[in-house]
């Protein structure tokens, strides 16, 4: 299959967006951005071996991953996703039905959101599968929620259920990209983030960017199964998968504490999406509260990112 | 290094933009398009072995190859360049020096053109250096020029010279960012490209677009000096490396007759930038005029994309 008919063959296969002017095959591709205010732009470089593993997963849930961790960083802003670029290293001989996969996959999550493929790059190396996929996003009127913004004594919520997502949900979790957007739309959000490093590490960069601390209650920390069955091969207590495992892709979002009432009781969120794990602080760094009445220091902890050797993950 | 403090780093190395809105350090960048009509998009994708040679080349180089590549793409569409995000995937145990000089060199390029890193994603994994760059691009009151509007009888202008830019100039170019500029806010160019698979292969996506075919003659092609040479060392001529090898990144232009004469004559480019090498023909592909007065179809040839291997390049 050459390059043109490759091309043709993502042409048909997707869902088109009325403002892509220029989709794929130009030099550029060209997005109307006439009634925007604001272009969000994200990025996330997935390889092989470190961020999943083929001989565990398929090429298909690559896909679903690359596009999904993406459209997370979007929810986080709680704004709304549009439009990728898809940019892959396939290992040398690779066969066209594996390349496919990879884009059946990126479409299975992308259709549902309504974002376009406008372009991209494919390569191949003496390499691992590669892939890099940059996601646009816009305002769509709405304020992109920073991490800067926490307050003491605002409410910390979280949605779903945390910990043990290497059992599966690290592939086949669902973005947040509904309750993002009505975050944003419904209510005064202070600041929110994707829990893709682990709560206590994500929470801490809100606390840094914001300058202050924070106080988590044990006995509200929302541990999924999950979390229980993987602390029995580990050893260490489900509250630390919860606390510390990555990939759970759940929202962590900052309120006041009239609007925290307020999410918790919505109607937009029949299926009591959100729990309320803890509150903001002066001071900095996190404290627990265990359900025994002792309060304790604890060390964010979860995916480290560019560690001395460099040799770890970082998103900038 | 920790990640908070490479980004604090990176915050401090590079000219700033006053349409970034959020820049490096939150869950997504955040670009003001409220004065833009489109917003241009474009990503490379390049790995170590097959797009350079870190045993020939710096890893600065890698990164001003990286950066001046895209930017190649968006002059190709006469348009503004603004922002990028920038992924790499180190291999493992990279040290933080390597890892920096590869943004020195993204600056080296980006800076003298104000284009700022408003984020990315730095991994590292079991694989030689992969670097993935998605820039963006403005419109800044100016239609993008496409592939698609090659007319007969139009003329065709190629700037620079052709041929051997494997001897270094496939490193060290300069984008045409500012001719592709000036041409699309003084004429009415038809359809432009840049020459990164080749005068050939480029020339081809232009025909395959406009649904046209081309003449070019032989005593016009801008060969280079560095064809010249590799022609000693390949045994084929140096045309032949002028009409084939990719990467010159230089600029492919299609005008009517009377624009092309504006062009070649105007003040703007007092340093003779361009050539007139061949017209746009009815039918399809393409002819060579040779000096001796024969004409012969000759086959679009040069880096080619996707083959049924799917061990090749392709850029979507």
């Amino acid at each position: 299959m050459g390059e043109f008919s490759f091309i043709q063959w993502i042409r048909k296969r997707q869902r088109r967006r009325r403002d892509v002017t220029v989709g794929i095959g130009d030099d550029c591709a060209v997005l109307n951005v006439s009634s925007d205010k604001l272009c969000l732009i994200t990025t996330d470089m997935m390889v092989d071996g470190t961020h999943f593993d083929l001989r565990k997963c398929t090429v298909r849930d690559v896909g679903r991953k690359a596009i999904a961790s993406n459209i997370s960083d979007v929810a986080a802003m709680g704004c709304r996703a549009t439009a990728a670029v898809v940019s892959v290293c396939f290992p040398e001989n690779t066969s066209e039905k594996f390349a496919k996969e990879l884009y059946n996959g990126i479409w299975d999550v992308a259709n549902k959101y309504t974002i376009e493929v406008i372009g991209g790059d494919t390569i191949s190396g003496r390499s691992p599968l590669c892939i890099s996929i940059t996601l646009l996003g816009k305002d769509g009127g709405l304020k992109p929620i920073r991490r800067s913004g926490a307050k003491v004594n605002d409410m910390i919520l979280v949605t779903g259920t945390l910990g043990g997502s290497i059992l599966g949900k690290h592939i086949h979790f669902e973005p947040r990209l509904k309750e993002g957007i009505l975050l944003n739309k419904h209510f005064t959000i202070h600041a929110m983030i994707d829990i893709s490093d682990g709560l206590t590490a994500d929470l801490n960069h809100i606390l840094e960017e914001s300058h202050v601390g924070a106080i988590l209650y044990e006995d509200t920390i929302p541990v999924s199964k999950a979390a229980e069955e993987i602390a029995k091969k580990t050893g260490n207590t489900p509250l630390y998968h919860a606390l510390s495992d990555g990939e759970d892709y759940e929202l962590l979002i900052i309120v006041s504490k009239g609007q925290a009432k307020k999410v918790m009781e919505s109607n937009l969120f029949p299926e009591r999406t959100f729990r309320c794990i803890g509150k903001i602080v002066s001071g900095r760094g996190i404290r627990m509260k265990y359900a025994q009445g002792h309060i304790k220091r604890i060390k964010p902890r979860g995916y480290e990112h560019l560690q001395s050797e460099f040799n770890d993950s970082g998103e900038l």
